[in-house]
């Protein structure tokens, strides 16, 4: 496992999207985020203290992790002066990136030489299984998005800590980088084999106790051309009793596709509803996460009002007002 | 590139439609297949000559090709004698598995021994980039299946053969091993990394003549849990203008999945087409290619008349009644 607490690597991330897994670190295990490392230009900041690697030795600081990604996973030179020391400095690196710190030849020998560790959580560790479509015990609820990063991590992890305050079984099951390096374990979706994207969900969420739910962390969305086919493996391996909706909705266009216009959330239920009956007909969508950090509260509360009225189903932004309604509604089912 | 021709090895193969690589090549490229190994137990025969390996060394072969995939990929214990004597006896070794002929290390140092080759075409042998969702020049046709392996790849080059005979640019584009081992190159789609599924689609398919048609293999099904992603990937990475909707009327079940019903044709129609507009909103879906194999003639005939009826689409098995109907549709497009 990796060893705590964190230094916070942001790089020179051009925006604070782009360091959501730093966000998400400091977001839900604060305990292990002391300090953040920004390089010129960085436009994200946690509101953690900006430290030194000397300042984090100081500071009881085990692991410097990668927290900010850029399309296509690459680790750029600019960041690799800074690793390189902070290896030197008997730091661990942790990262999720594509690009793996260990087929970094200069990172990779520095890290030999100063015996540190480079955790590399984007690989997949297991040899996942094709899926195959068999009913599994217990309830699980997944996260679909009308968008990529719109909240879909966010939303499982609101849920899991309201359900569990309720005294609920449930279980937060992280499918991408960021939730791993929060929870210690998941799999990797975006980087495991086309052919095993579905099993590799079935065995992520196991059979459990009938009145256990798992908590599963969406990807992608079925209408982002880049990465729907990733969505949609979630959709049939997760075999979902329960669909939440997430949307965030001052979006212009969809992430990284400027000719590309959101779905309407009820094109998104529907669809991702019909397509989820295939591997459980009695699956129902029972809410809607809105990430309502772009307006104010009257806005928000506006929005949610709208949406419920559009859509007949609860409406919430559950990290600003919590995930009551959405648990409430998870309850009924 | 594979030395030809080839022996295929068809292994033990419990049925025929195991040795779907084989019957490609058989059916594609006669001039490469001169003849077939079976051992012991093996339910499939390409109406080849039976060869030992020395017979095949006196024809003329280069190369022993896998012309047999069995549930996960793997290499059987069973076929590792012969694979090693042919190795041993100055052939090379071709197979489109997943599980690789140079991480078996038997054969890998049997190969390193005698200077042979081993093809790993399952293997992506390009970087492929996150699709951009751009729109490219030139046209795209994409078969979409009811289920796996109801006869894709044979409906796109049925088609390509039709075209090409008609003096239409045309271009069959390989998306599973037994495409690539036929026409020497494409991508094997099952193999790639998530995240760039959509994208190798998009490499496959580069800007072409506004006249030009990429005739693209589909895979599995939207209604195929097991490797519905997959499909959903071809659909936005390859960003079809028409699609062609394949069927397979005699099965009782989804293949490998016995819980599982085959979805109506029409219901296939319209999801595809609905996930397909999100990528190209002008995209049609113009005919049905029935795999009527095990029909006979009258039922067959009986039957492309029902879909004709139910769907308003041109109905044919392009295998059996030629492409004529399909291709017909096409240039209507």
């Amino acid at each position: 496992m990796i060893e705590t607490p964190y230094l916070l690597f942001l790089g020179d991330a051009p925006d604070m999207l782009a360091a959501k897994v730093a966000q998400g670190i400091k977001d839900w295990r604060p305990e292990y985020a002391v300090g953040q490392f920004r390089l010129e230009g960085c436009k994200a900041d946690m509101g953690l203290p900006d430290m030194t690697l000397a300042e984090a030795k100081a500071a009881g600081v085990k692991t410097v992790v990668i927290g900010v990604a850029n399309r296509g996973g690459v680790i750029s030179q600019t960041w690799k002066k800074v690793l390189i020391q902070a290896l030197e400095e008997g730091f661990d690196l942790a990262s999720g990136l594509h690009n793996l710190l260990r087929d970094e030849e200069d990172l990779a020998a520095v890290a030999k030489a100063t015996g540190r560790t480079l955790h590399d959580v984007r690989i997949p560790s297991v040899k996942y299984p094709i899926a195959n479509g068999e009913k599994r015990t217990g309830k699980r609820c997944l996260a679909v998005g009308t968008d990529c990063s719109v909240g879909k991590m966010y939303t499982a992890l609101c849920m899991e800590k309201e359900m569990r305050e309720r005294g609920m079984k449930a279980s937060f099951r992280a499918t991408g980088q960021t939730g791993i390096l929060i929870t210690g374990e998941g799999v990797p979706l975006d980087a495991v084999i086309a052919d095993f994207m579905a099993g590799s969900i079935e065995y992520l969420t196991p059979d459990n106790d009938a009145d256990h739910w798992d908590l599963i962390e969406g990807q992608g969305s079925l209408f982002h051309v880049s990465y729907s086919g990733v969505t949609l493996a979630l959709i049939h391996g997760g075999q979902p009793d329960a669909l939440i909706i997430c949307h965030e909705p001052t979006r212009s266009h969809m992430r990284g596709l400027p000719g590309y216009q959101l779905p309407a959330i009820t094109t998104v239920r529907d669809t991702a509803l019909a397509l989820a009956r295939v591997a459980n007909p009695a699956c129902v969508a029972v809410g809607v996460s809105v990430n309502t950090q772009h307006m104010s509260d009257d806005e928000a509360k506006v929005y949610l009002a709208k949406v419920e009225s559009e859509t007949g189903l609860p409406a919430t932004d559950p990290f600003r007002y919590g995930a009551a309604k959405l648990v409430d509604a998870l309850e009924a089912v």
